[in-house]
C-alpha cells in the first residue's frame, strides 16, 4: 500500500517524475460537494517549479485536470481522480545516474528494493510526486475549511542557521507567508534566507531548513488512541515527504529540557469551554486534539543533488567523480510549504470522517 | 483501526490500564517458528513497572501467556495472542480525575472523542498499553534476529540537559545499556541522570529525555516508496508511544544547519558491496534502507502526572487545585527503551515480509 | 489480514479449536453503548455444541467474558475483547489426522499453506472459530437493533431434498425459528428434517442444507459501489463460514431463468416513499440497499467428518481406511443459523458506520 | 475503500460510464516484469461493447494506455496506471433516468447513498467500470501465467434454460470458448443461446445466464484461513460484478442434496503427490487451494434495462411508463466471461503474493 494514505478519505498517488503525468485518486471523497479545478490550482501554483529564482528552473505549469468523480461541478461520491501532465521532462539529464548512484539520493536503495531504477530523475522518489499530494490535499482542505472553518498555514521557520522569530499564530495567514518568495513571514529573516539560498545556488550547493505549521479551529476530539494517534499520523505523513529528517509537535525536542511542573498546560475556562493557558501540547493530548491550535515543525535536509562535483563510487564500487545535471532546488523549504499543508489536511480530513463515523 | 499496526505482520492491542488484562493479537505471524513465553518475557521485564527506584512503584510481574497460535512450541500461522494480567490496579486512585481533567493528559481529549473516560488511569492512553506492544515486538524481533541477524539496541541519550556522549554504534549492546538502571551506556552520564531523576521524584516533579536507537544488519532495500517509507513508518510508530514529542533519523534536525556538500553520504566500496562513508542518512535513502545502520532518536516530554499541586480547571471550568495520586514514573525514558525497540522491530518485520512478498 | 473483517467496525478473531480459548477483538465499536455479557450470550447459546441430539455431543458452555473495552457496563470506544474458554477439548481424538489428511477437510490444504497442522481438530478451520464471530456479531446486532430497529432472522430453508415452503418474511421471528430444534419455522418440514438428520447420524453419515436470511428495516443507501458492494461483502462474509458452498441473494441463481421484463422490480409509492412491488433484488440494487428487506441464502455441504470408514490416502500417498473419531455434527445448518445472522450483522454495521462517516 | 481490491496487489478503479475515461491504478505490482499495452488489450477486446450483434451497439475501441509504473517496457515497482478513454458517450440518452429511477437499476440506491446520481448512465454502477478491472486483471494474469503456468478459462454455461453439457475442464481453452460469439464451447448450445439472445433483443427484452470458470495449475496452499479464505475472496470479487446474483464453487448448491459419504473427495496418489479422485471441493478445502482445478460459477440476472415500456414510479412516487433509450446488452454473459476471468486473476495473484510474503 505504499502509494495510498488514509483510511476513509483515501488517496493513491501515481506517476514518475519523467513519465507522462503524475496524479492522485481520492477514494472516499464525500458526495455533493462543489469542486472544480479552480479549487485545487492555487496550491499547485505555490508548489510548482520555476515559480521564482529560488527554485529549480524546471518549467511546469502543473495544470490539474479532474478526470473522474465530479459531474457538473459536484462530487458524485465516486473516486475523484486528478491528473497533472509532465511537460518539461529531460530524462537525458540522468545519464550520470545510470553510471553511479547519486549520493544521499534514492537510486541505490530503490535498486536494492526493486532491482530496477527509473532511468530518469528519481521516479517515485522525486519531489515531483508531491504535486499529486498537493492536489489531493486541496480537496481535503476545502472540506475542512467549509465544514469546520479550519485554517492551515505553514511557513519557513528557518533556513540553515537563520531562524525567524516566533510568528503570531492566532492570525498568521497564507497571504502573510506569501509576501516573500522564501515564504517566511518575517521580512528581515526572509531577506537573509533568500540571500543565503541564492549564494549556495551560485556555489553549486544546497541548504536545508525547517517548515512550521499551525492548524486553527480544529475541534477537540479528533484522532484515535494508540497507533492512529493524530501525532502518529502527522509524523508519518510528514516523514513521507522527500528530504525530511525530523518531526516534532508542540514543545517538541525542547520539551525534554523542562520539568513537568513547568511543562504542563493548565486548563482554564475559555468563554464557556475548557482550553489551556499554554499550548506546549501543540493542540494534542494523548494523540487526540484538545481544541487548541495544532502546531508542528518538520526538518528538511539540504537537497542531495548539487551542482558541484563530489567523489563517490559507481555501481561497481569504483571511485568516481559525480556532478549532477538535473535541475533541482538549492533549498526545498519554500516549495515544501504547500506540501506540508497538504499532508496536514489529508490527515485531518481522515480524522474528521472517522469521528463522524461514530465508532 | 486505531489499535492495529502493520499490513502483513499485523498487531492489534487491547486492554485498559486498570482492567483485567492487556494483550495483543498478531495476525500474520509466520508459521513453523519456535516460540514460547521465554522468548517474550525478557523485554517485558525491562519494561515492567517497579523494576527500580527510578520507576513507578506500581508492582506488576507482567507475566505473558500465549493463548493462541502456538502449539507444542511452534507457531501455526494462525493469530498469536498474548495476554498480560493486570494485578496491582488501583482505580480508586483516580477519583480526582473524575472531578477535573488531568493537565496535559488525555482525559480531556478522550472525553471529547468518546464522550466517556475510563474511570481509572488513562485507559488506553496509559503507558500500560505498551506492555502489549513490547510482547508483540519481542516476537517480531525474534524473526529479525534469527532470519537476518538484525540487532536492535535503544538507549537513553539524554535526561533533561544531561546528554551522554555518542556511543560506539557498531558494538553497543543491550548488556551495555542495562549496566545502569537509567539505561544510559555512559556510566558518568548515567549516574548524573539517575541523581536528577531521584531529585525530581523527591520534589514531586518529573523530567523528560531522549531515547536513541540503532538497528544493525538491516539489509538494503527494505521499506516502500511514498507513504510507506520506512522513515514514515518509524516516525508514526514512535509518535504513537505515549509522552513522545518528536522523532528524527540520521542527522535529524541538525541536518538543517549544514550544506549539501557537507551533508551527503558518499558511496564507497565496503568489501565488495556499496556502503557509505558517513551515515547522516541514518541508513535510509528515499525512505528505503541502504544497508547502513538505521539510526533514530525519540523525544519524551516530562510526564504530566506529578505529585505536586497544580492549579487547573475542573470539567466545568472552575479553577481547582489538582494533585495526582496515581503511581507514575518521574521520568519515562529508562522504561521507554524496550518500547522503542519493540516499535522498531514491528516496523522492520512488516517491511521484511512486504519485501518477501515480491511485489 | 486473514483473521480480520470490516473496515470501521473491525473484528479480529483468534484461537484454535482445541487450544485454551477462542475470542474476538472488536476495534471500532462505538463508545457510550450499554454492553454486558448478557447481550451476547443468547446467540452463543443458539450456536453452542451439545444443545440437542441433532448436534455434536461436544459439551461447551460457551460462556463469553468481556475482558476489555467496557467499564461499568458501558463501552469506552477502545477495543472490546470477548473470550470464550474451550472446556471439552480432546486433542487425542485426532491421532488419525496425523496419519492421513481427512477427506474434504482442511488438513491437507493448511499443511500446504503453513507446513504445519494443528494437531487437534482443524485449528482455525474448525467451526469452533465461529463462536467468536457469533459473539462479535451480537454486539453488532445490538447497535443495529437499537439505532435502526433492524431485525435479522435466519432459518433452515432445506436439509438435503426437504425444502420448506416460503416463510412470511414480513413477520418471521427468531422465536418462530427456534420452535424446532432444526430451526426451520415450518413444523412439518422441520419434523422431516430432524428425522433425516437423526437417520444419517445413526448411519455414521452427514447431510447438507440451505440457510436463508432476511434483514428487515435496513435503510436505503447502505453499501458502497464497486468492490465494497453490500452484495460482495455479504457473499464474502458468508463464504468465509466453514462448510459453505454457495451464496445467492434475491432471485439468485433462479434469476437466470427469467426475462428482464418478468424480473424487474417496479417502483411504487409506499406510504410516501419509494419501494418496489416485488423484491427479486433482495433489497439490493447496484450493491446498495434500497429499503426493502435484504434477503439471501447460503448453501452448506454435508460435513466432511463422518463416522463411517472411507478409503483415502495417507500423507505419503498410500491407500488407507479412514474413520473419524472427533465429535461432529451430522448436519451443520441448525447451528449455522446464528452464525449467518452474526455475519450479516457484522457486514451491516460496518456499512452503517461507513455511511455515517459521510464520505 | 469501495473502489479498491486486494491487500498486496491492490487495484483502485476510477471513472464514470459517461465521463472522459475509466482506469485503474495497480499498487503493488511486482517490479522487473515485462509489460506493454499488448499484454492487456486482448482481454479488453473480448469485453468491449460493439464486438458482435449479441452485445450493446455502443462503439468503444477500449484502447488501453499505460501512463505510469512502466519504463522501457519493464515495471518499476511503482503504481501501474491504466487508462481507457470513453469515446461513444451519450449522456443525452439518460434524460428519462432523471425523471424516474430505472427499475432494478442502481439509480435509486445510489441516490439514497450519495444524494446525487451521475446524470449519465449509471456512473460507477455501469458495467463500463469493468473495463478497468479487465485491464488490471490482464496484468495479474500475466504474472500467474508466467510464474506459475496458471490458466484461467471462463465460459457461458447457460443462457436462461439452455444449459451446455459439462466441458472437459482439463483442456478447455479460450480458443474453444471464442469459437462462438456467445462464448459457449458447445456448438449446439451456443447456437441455441445466440438465437434466444437475438430473439429477446428484437423483442426489447433481456435474458440472464451462468458463467463458469476453471483455474488450472494453481498450487496447493493459496488462500488464508477465516475471513480471507479464497472462497470468500472469490465470492466477494464475483458478487462485485454488476448484474450478478449468486456464486457457488465445486459442487455448489447441489452439494446440499448429497450425503457426506457420497460427497467427500478421497485423496489418492497422483504421480508422487496427493490429489483427489473427485473435485467436488472445486479445488478449495477450508478456503485454501488443494492443487486441484479451482472451479466456480456465477449467476447473472437478465439486464434491467430493456427496450420495452414498463410501468414504474417516478422519483415522486407517481406512476409512470418507463422506456429505456440507453444502449445495452440483451444478455451480459458473453461479455462477462473476461470480467470473471479478470476477477479470478486478481484474487489469485493477491493470494500468491501473500503466500510469498512468508507470513
Amino acid at each position: 500500500m505504499s502509494s495510498s494514505l488514509g483510511s476513509i478519505f483515501k488517496i493513491t498517488t501515481f506517476g514518475e517524475s519523467h513519465g507522462p503525468m503524475v496524479g492522485a485518486v481520492i477514494d472516499g471523497c464525500p458526495a455533493r460537494m462543489a469542486l472544480t479545478e479552480a479549487d485545487i490550482q492555487p496550491q499547485l501554483d505555490r508548489r510548482r517549479p520555476g515559480q521564482s529564482d529560488l527554485t529549480t528552473p524546471r518549467e511546469e505549469a502543473d495544470r490539474v485536470t479532474i478526470v473522474s468523480g465530479v459531474e457538473k461541478g459536484v462530487t458524485l461520491g465516486s473516486p475523484v481522480t486528478l491528473t497533472i501532465q509532465n511537460r518539461d521532462t529531460r530524462p537525458e539529464d540522468y545519464g550520470e545516474t545510470m553510471a553511479a548512484p547519486r549520493p544521499s539520493h534514492a537510486d541505490f536503495s530503490y535498486k536494492a528494493r526493486y532491482g530496477v531504477v527509473a532511468s530518469s530523475g528519481g521516479g517515485r522518489a522525486s519531489a515531483r510526486e508531491t504535486a499529486a499530494r498537493v492536489a489531493a490535499g486541496a480537496v481535503a482542505e476545502k472540506i475542512l475549511r467549509e465544514q469546520f472553518g479550519i485554517e492551515i498555514v505553514a511557513w519557513v521557520q528557518s533556513v540553515k542557521d537563520i531562524v525567524a522569530p516566533e510568528a503570531d499564530l492566532t492570525r498568521l495567514s497564507r497571504a502573510d507567508v506569501d509576501k516573500t518568495l522564501v515564504r517566511c513571514p518575517d521580512a528581515a529573516s526572509a531577506a537573509a534566507m533568500a540571500a543565503l539560498i541564492r549564494q549556495v545556488r551560485d556555489e553549486g550547493d544546497s541548504v536545508g531548513g525547517v517548515v512550521a505549521c499551525v492548524c486553527r479551529n480544529v475541534p477537540a476530539g479528533w484522532g484515535d488512541p494508540v497507533f492512529d494517534k493524530m501525532t502518529a499520523r502527522l509524523a508519518g505523513a510528514m516523514l513521507s515527504i522527500p528530504a525530511t529528517r525530523g518531526f516534532e509537535f508542540g514543545s517538541g525536542f525542547s520539551s525534554t529540557l523542562s520539568r513537568g511542573s513547568e511543562h504542563n498546560d493548565m486548563f482554564v475556562d475559555k468563554g464557556g469551554k475548557l482550553g489551556t493557558l499554554t499550548n506546549r501540547s501543540g493542540g494534542l493530548q494523548g494523540g487526540i486534539t484538545n481544541g487548541e491550535p495544532v502546531l508542528f515543525r518538520v526538518a528538511f535536509k539540504p537537497p542531495a543533488t548539487i551542482g558541484r562535483a563530489q567523489v563517490t563510487a559507481d555501481w561497481n564500487g569504483r571511485e568516481t567523480p559525480f556532478k549532477a545535471r538535473g535541475r533541482h532546488d538549492p533549498c526545498v523549504v519554500p516549495r515544501a510549504v504547500p506540501v506540508v499543508e497538504a499532508m496536514a489536511a489529508l490527515v485531518l480530513v481522515d480524522a474528521a470522517l472517522s469521528v463522524a463515523s461514530g465508532r
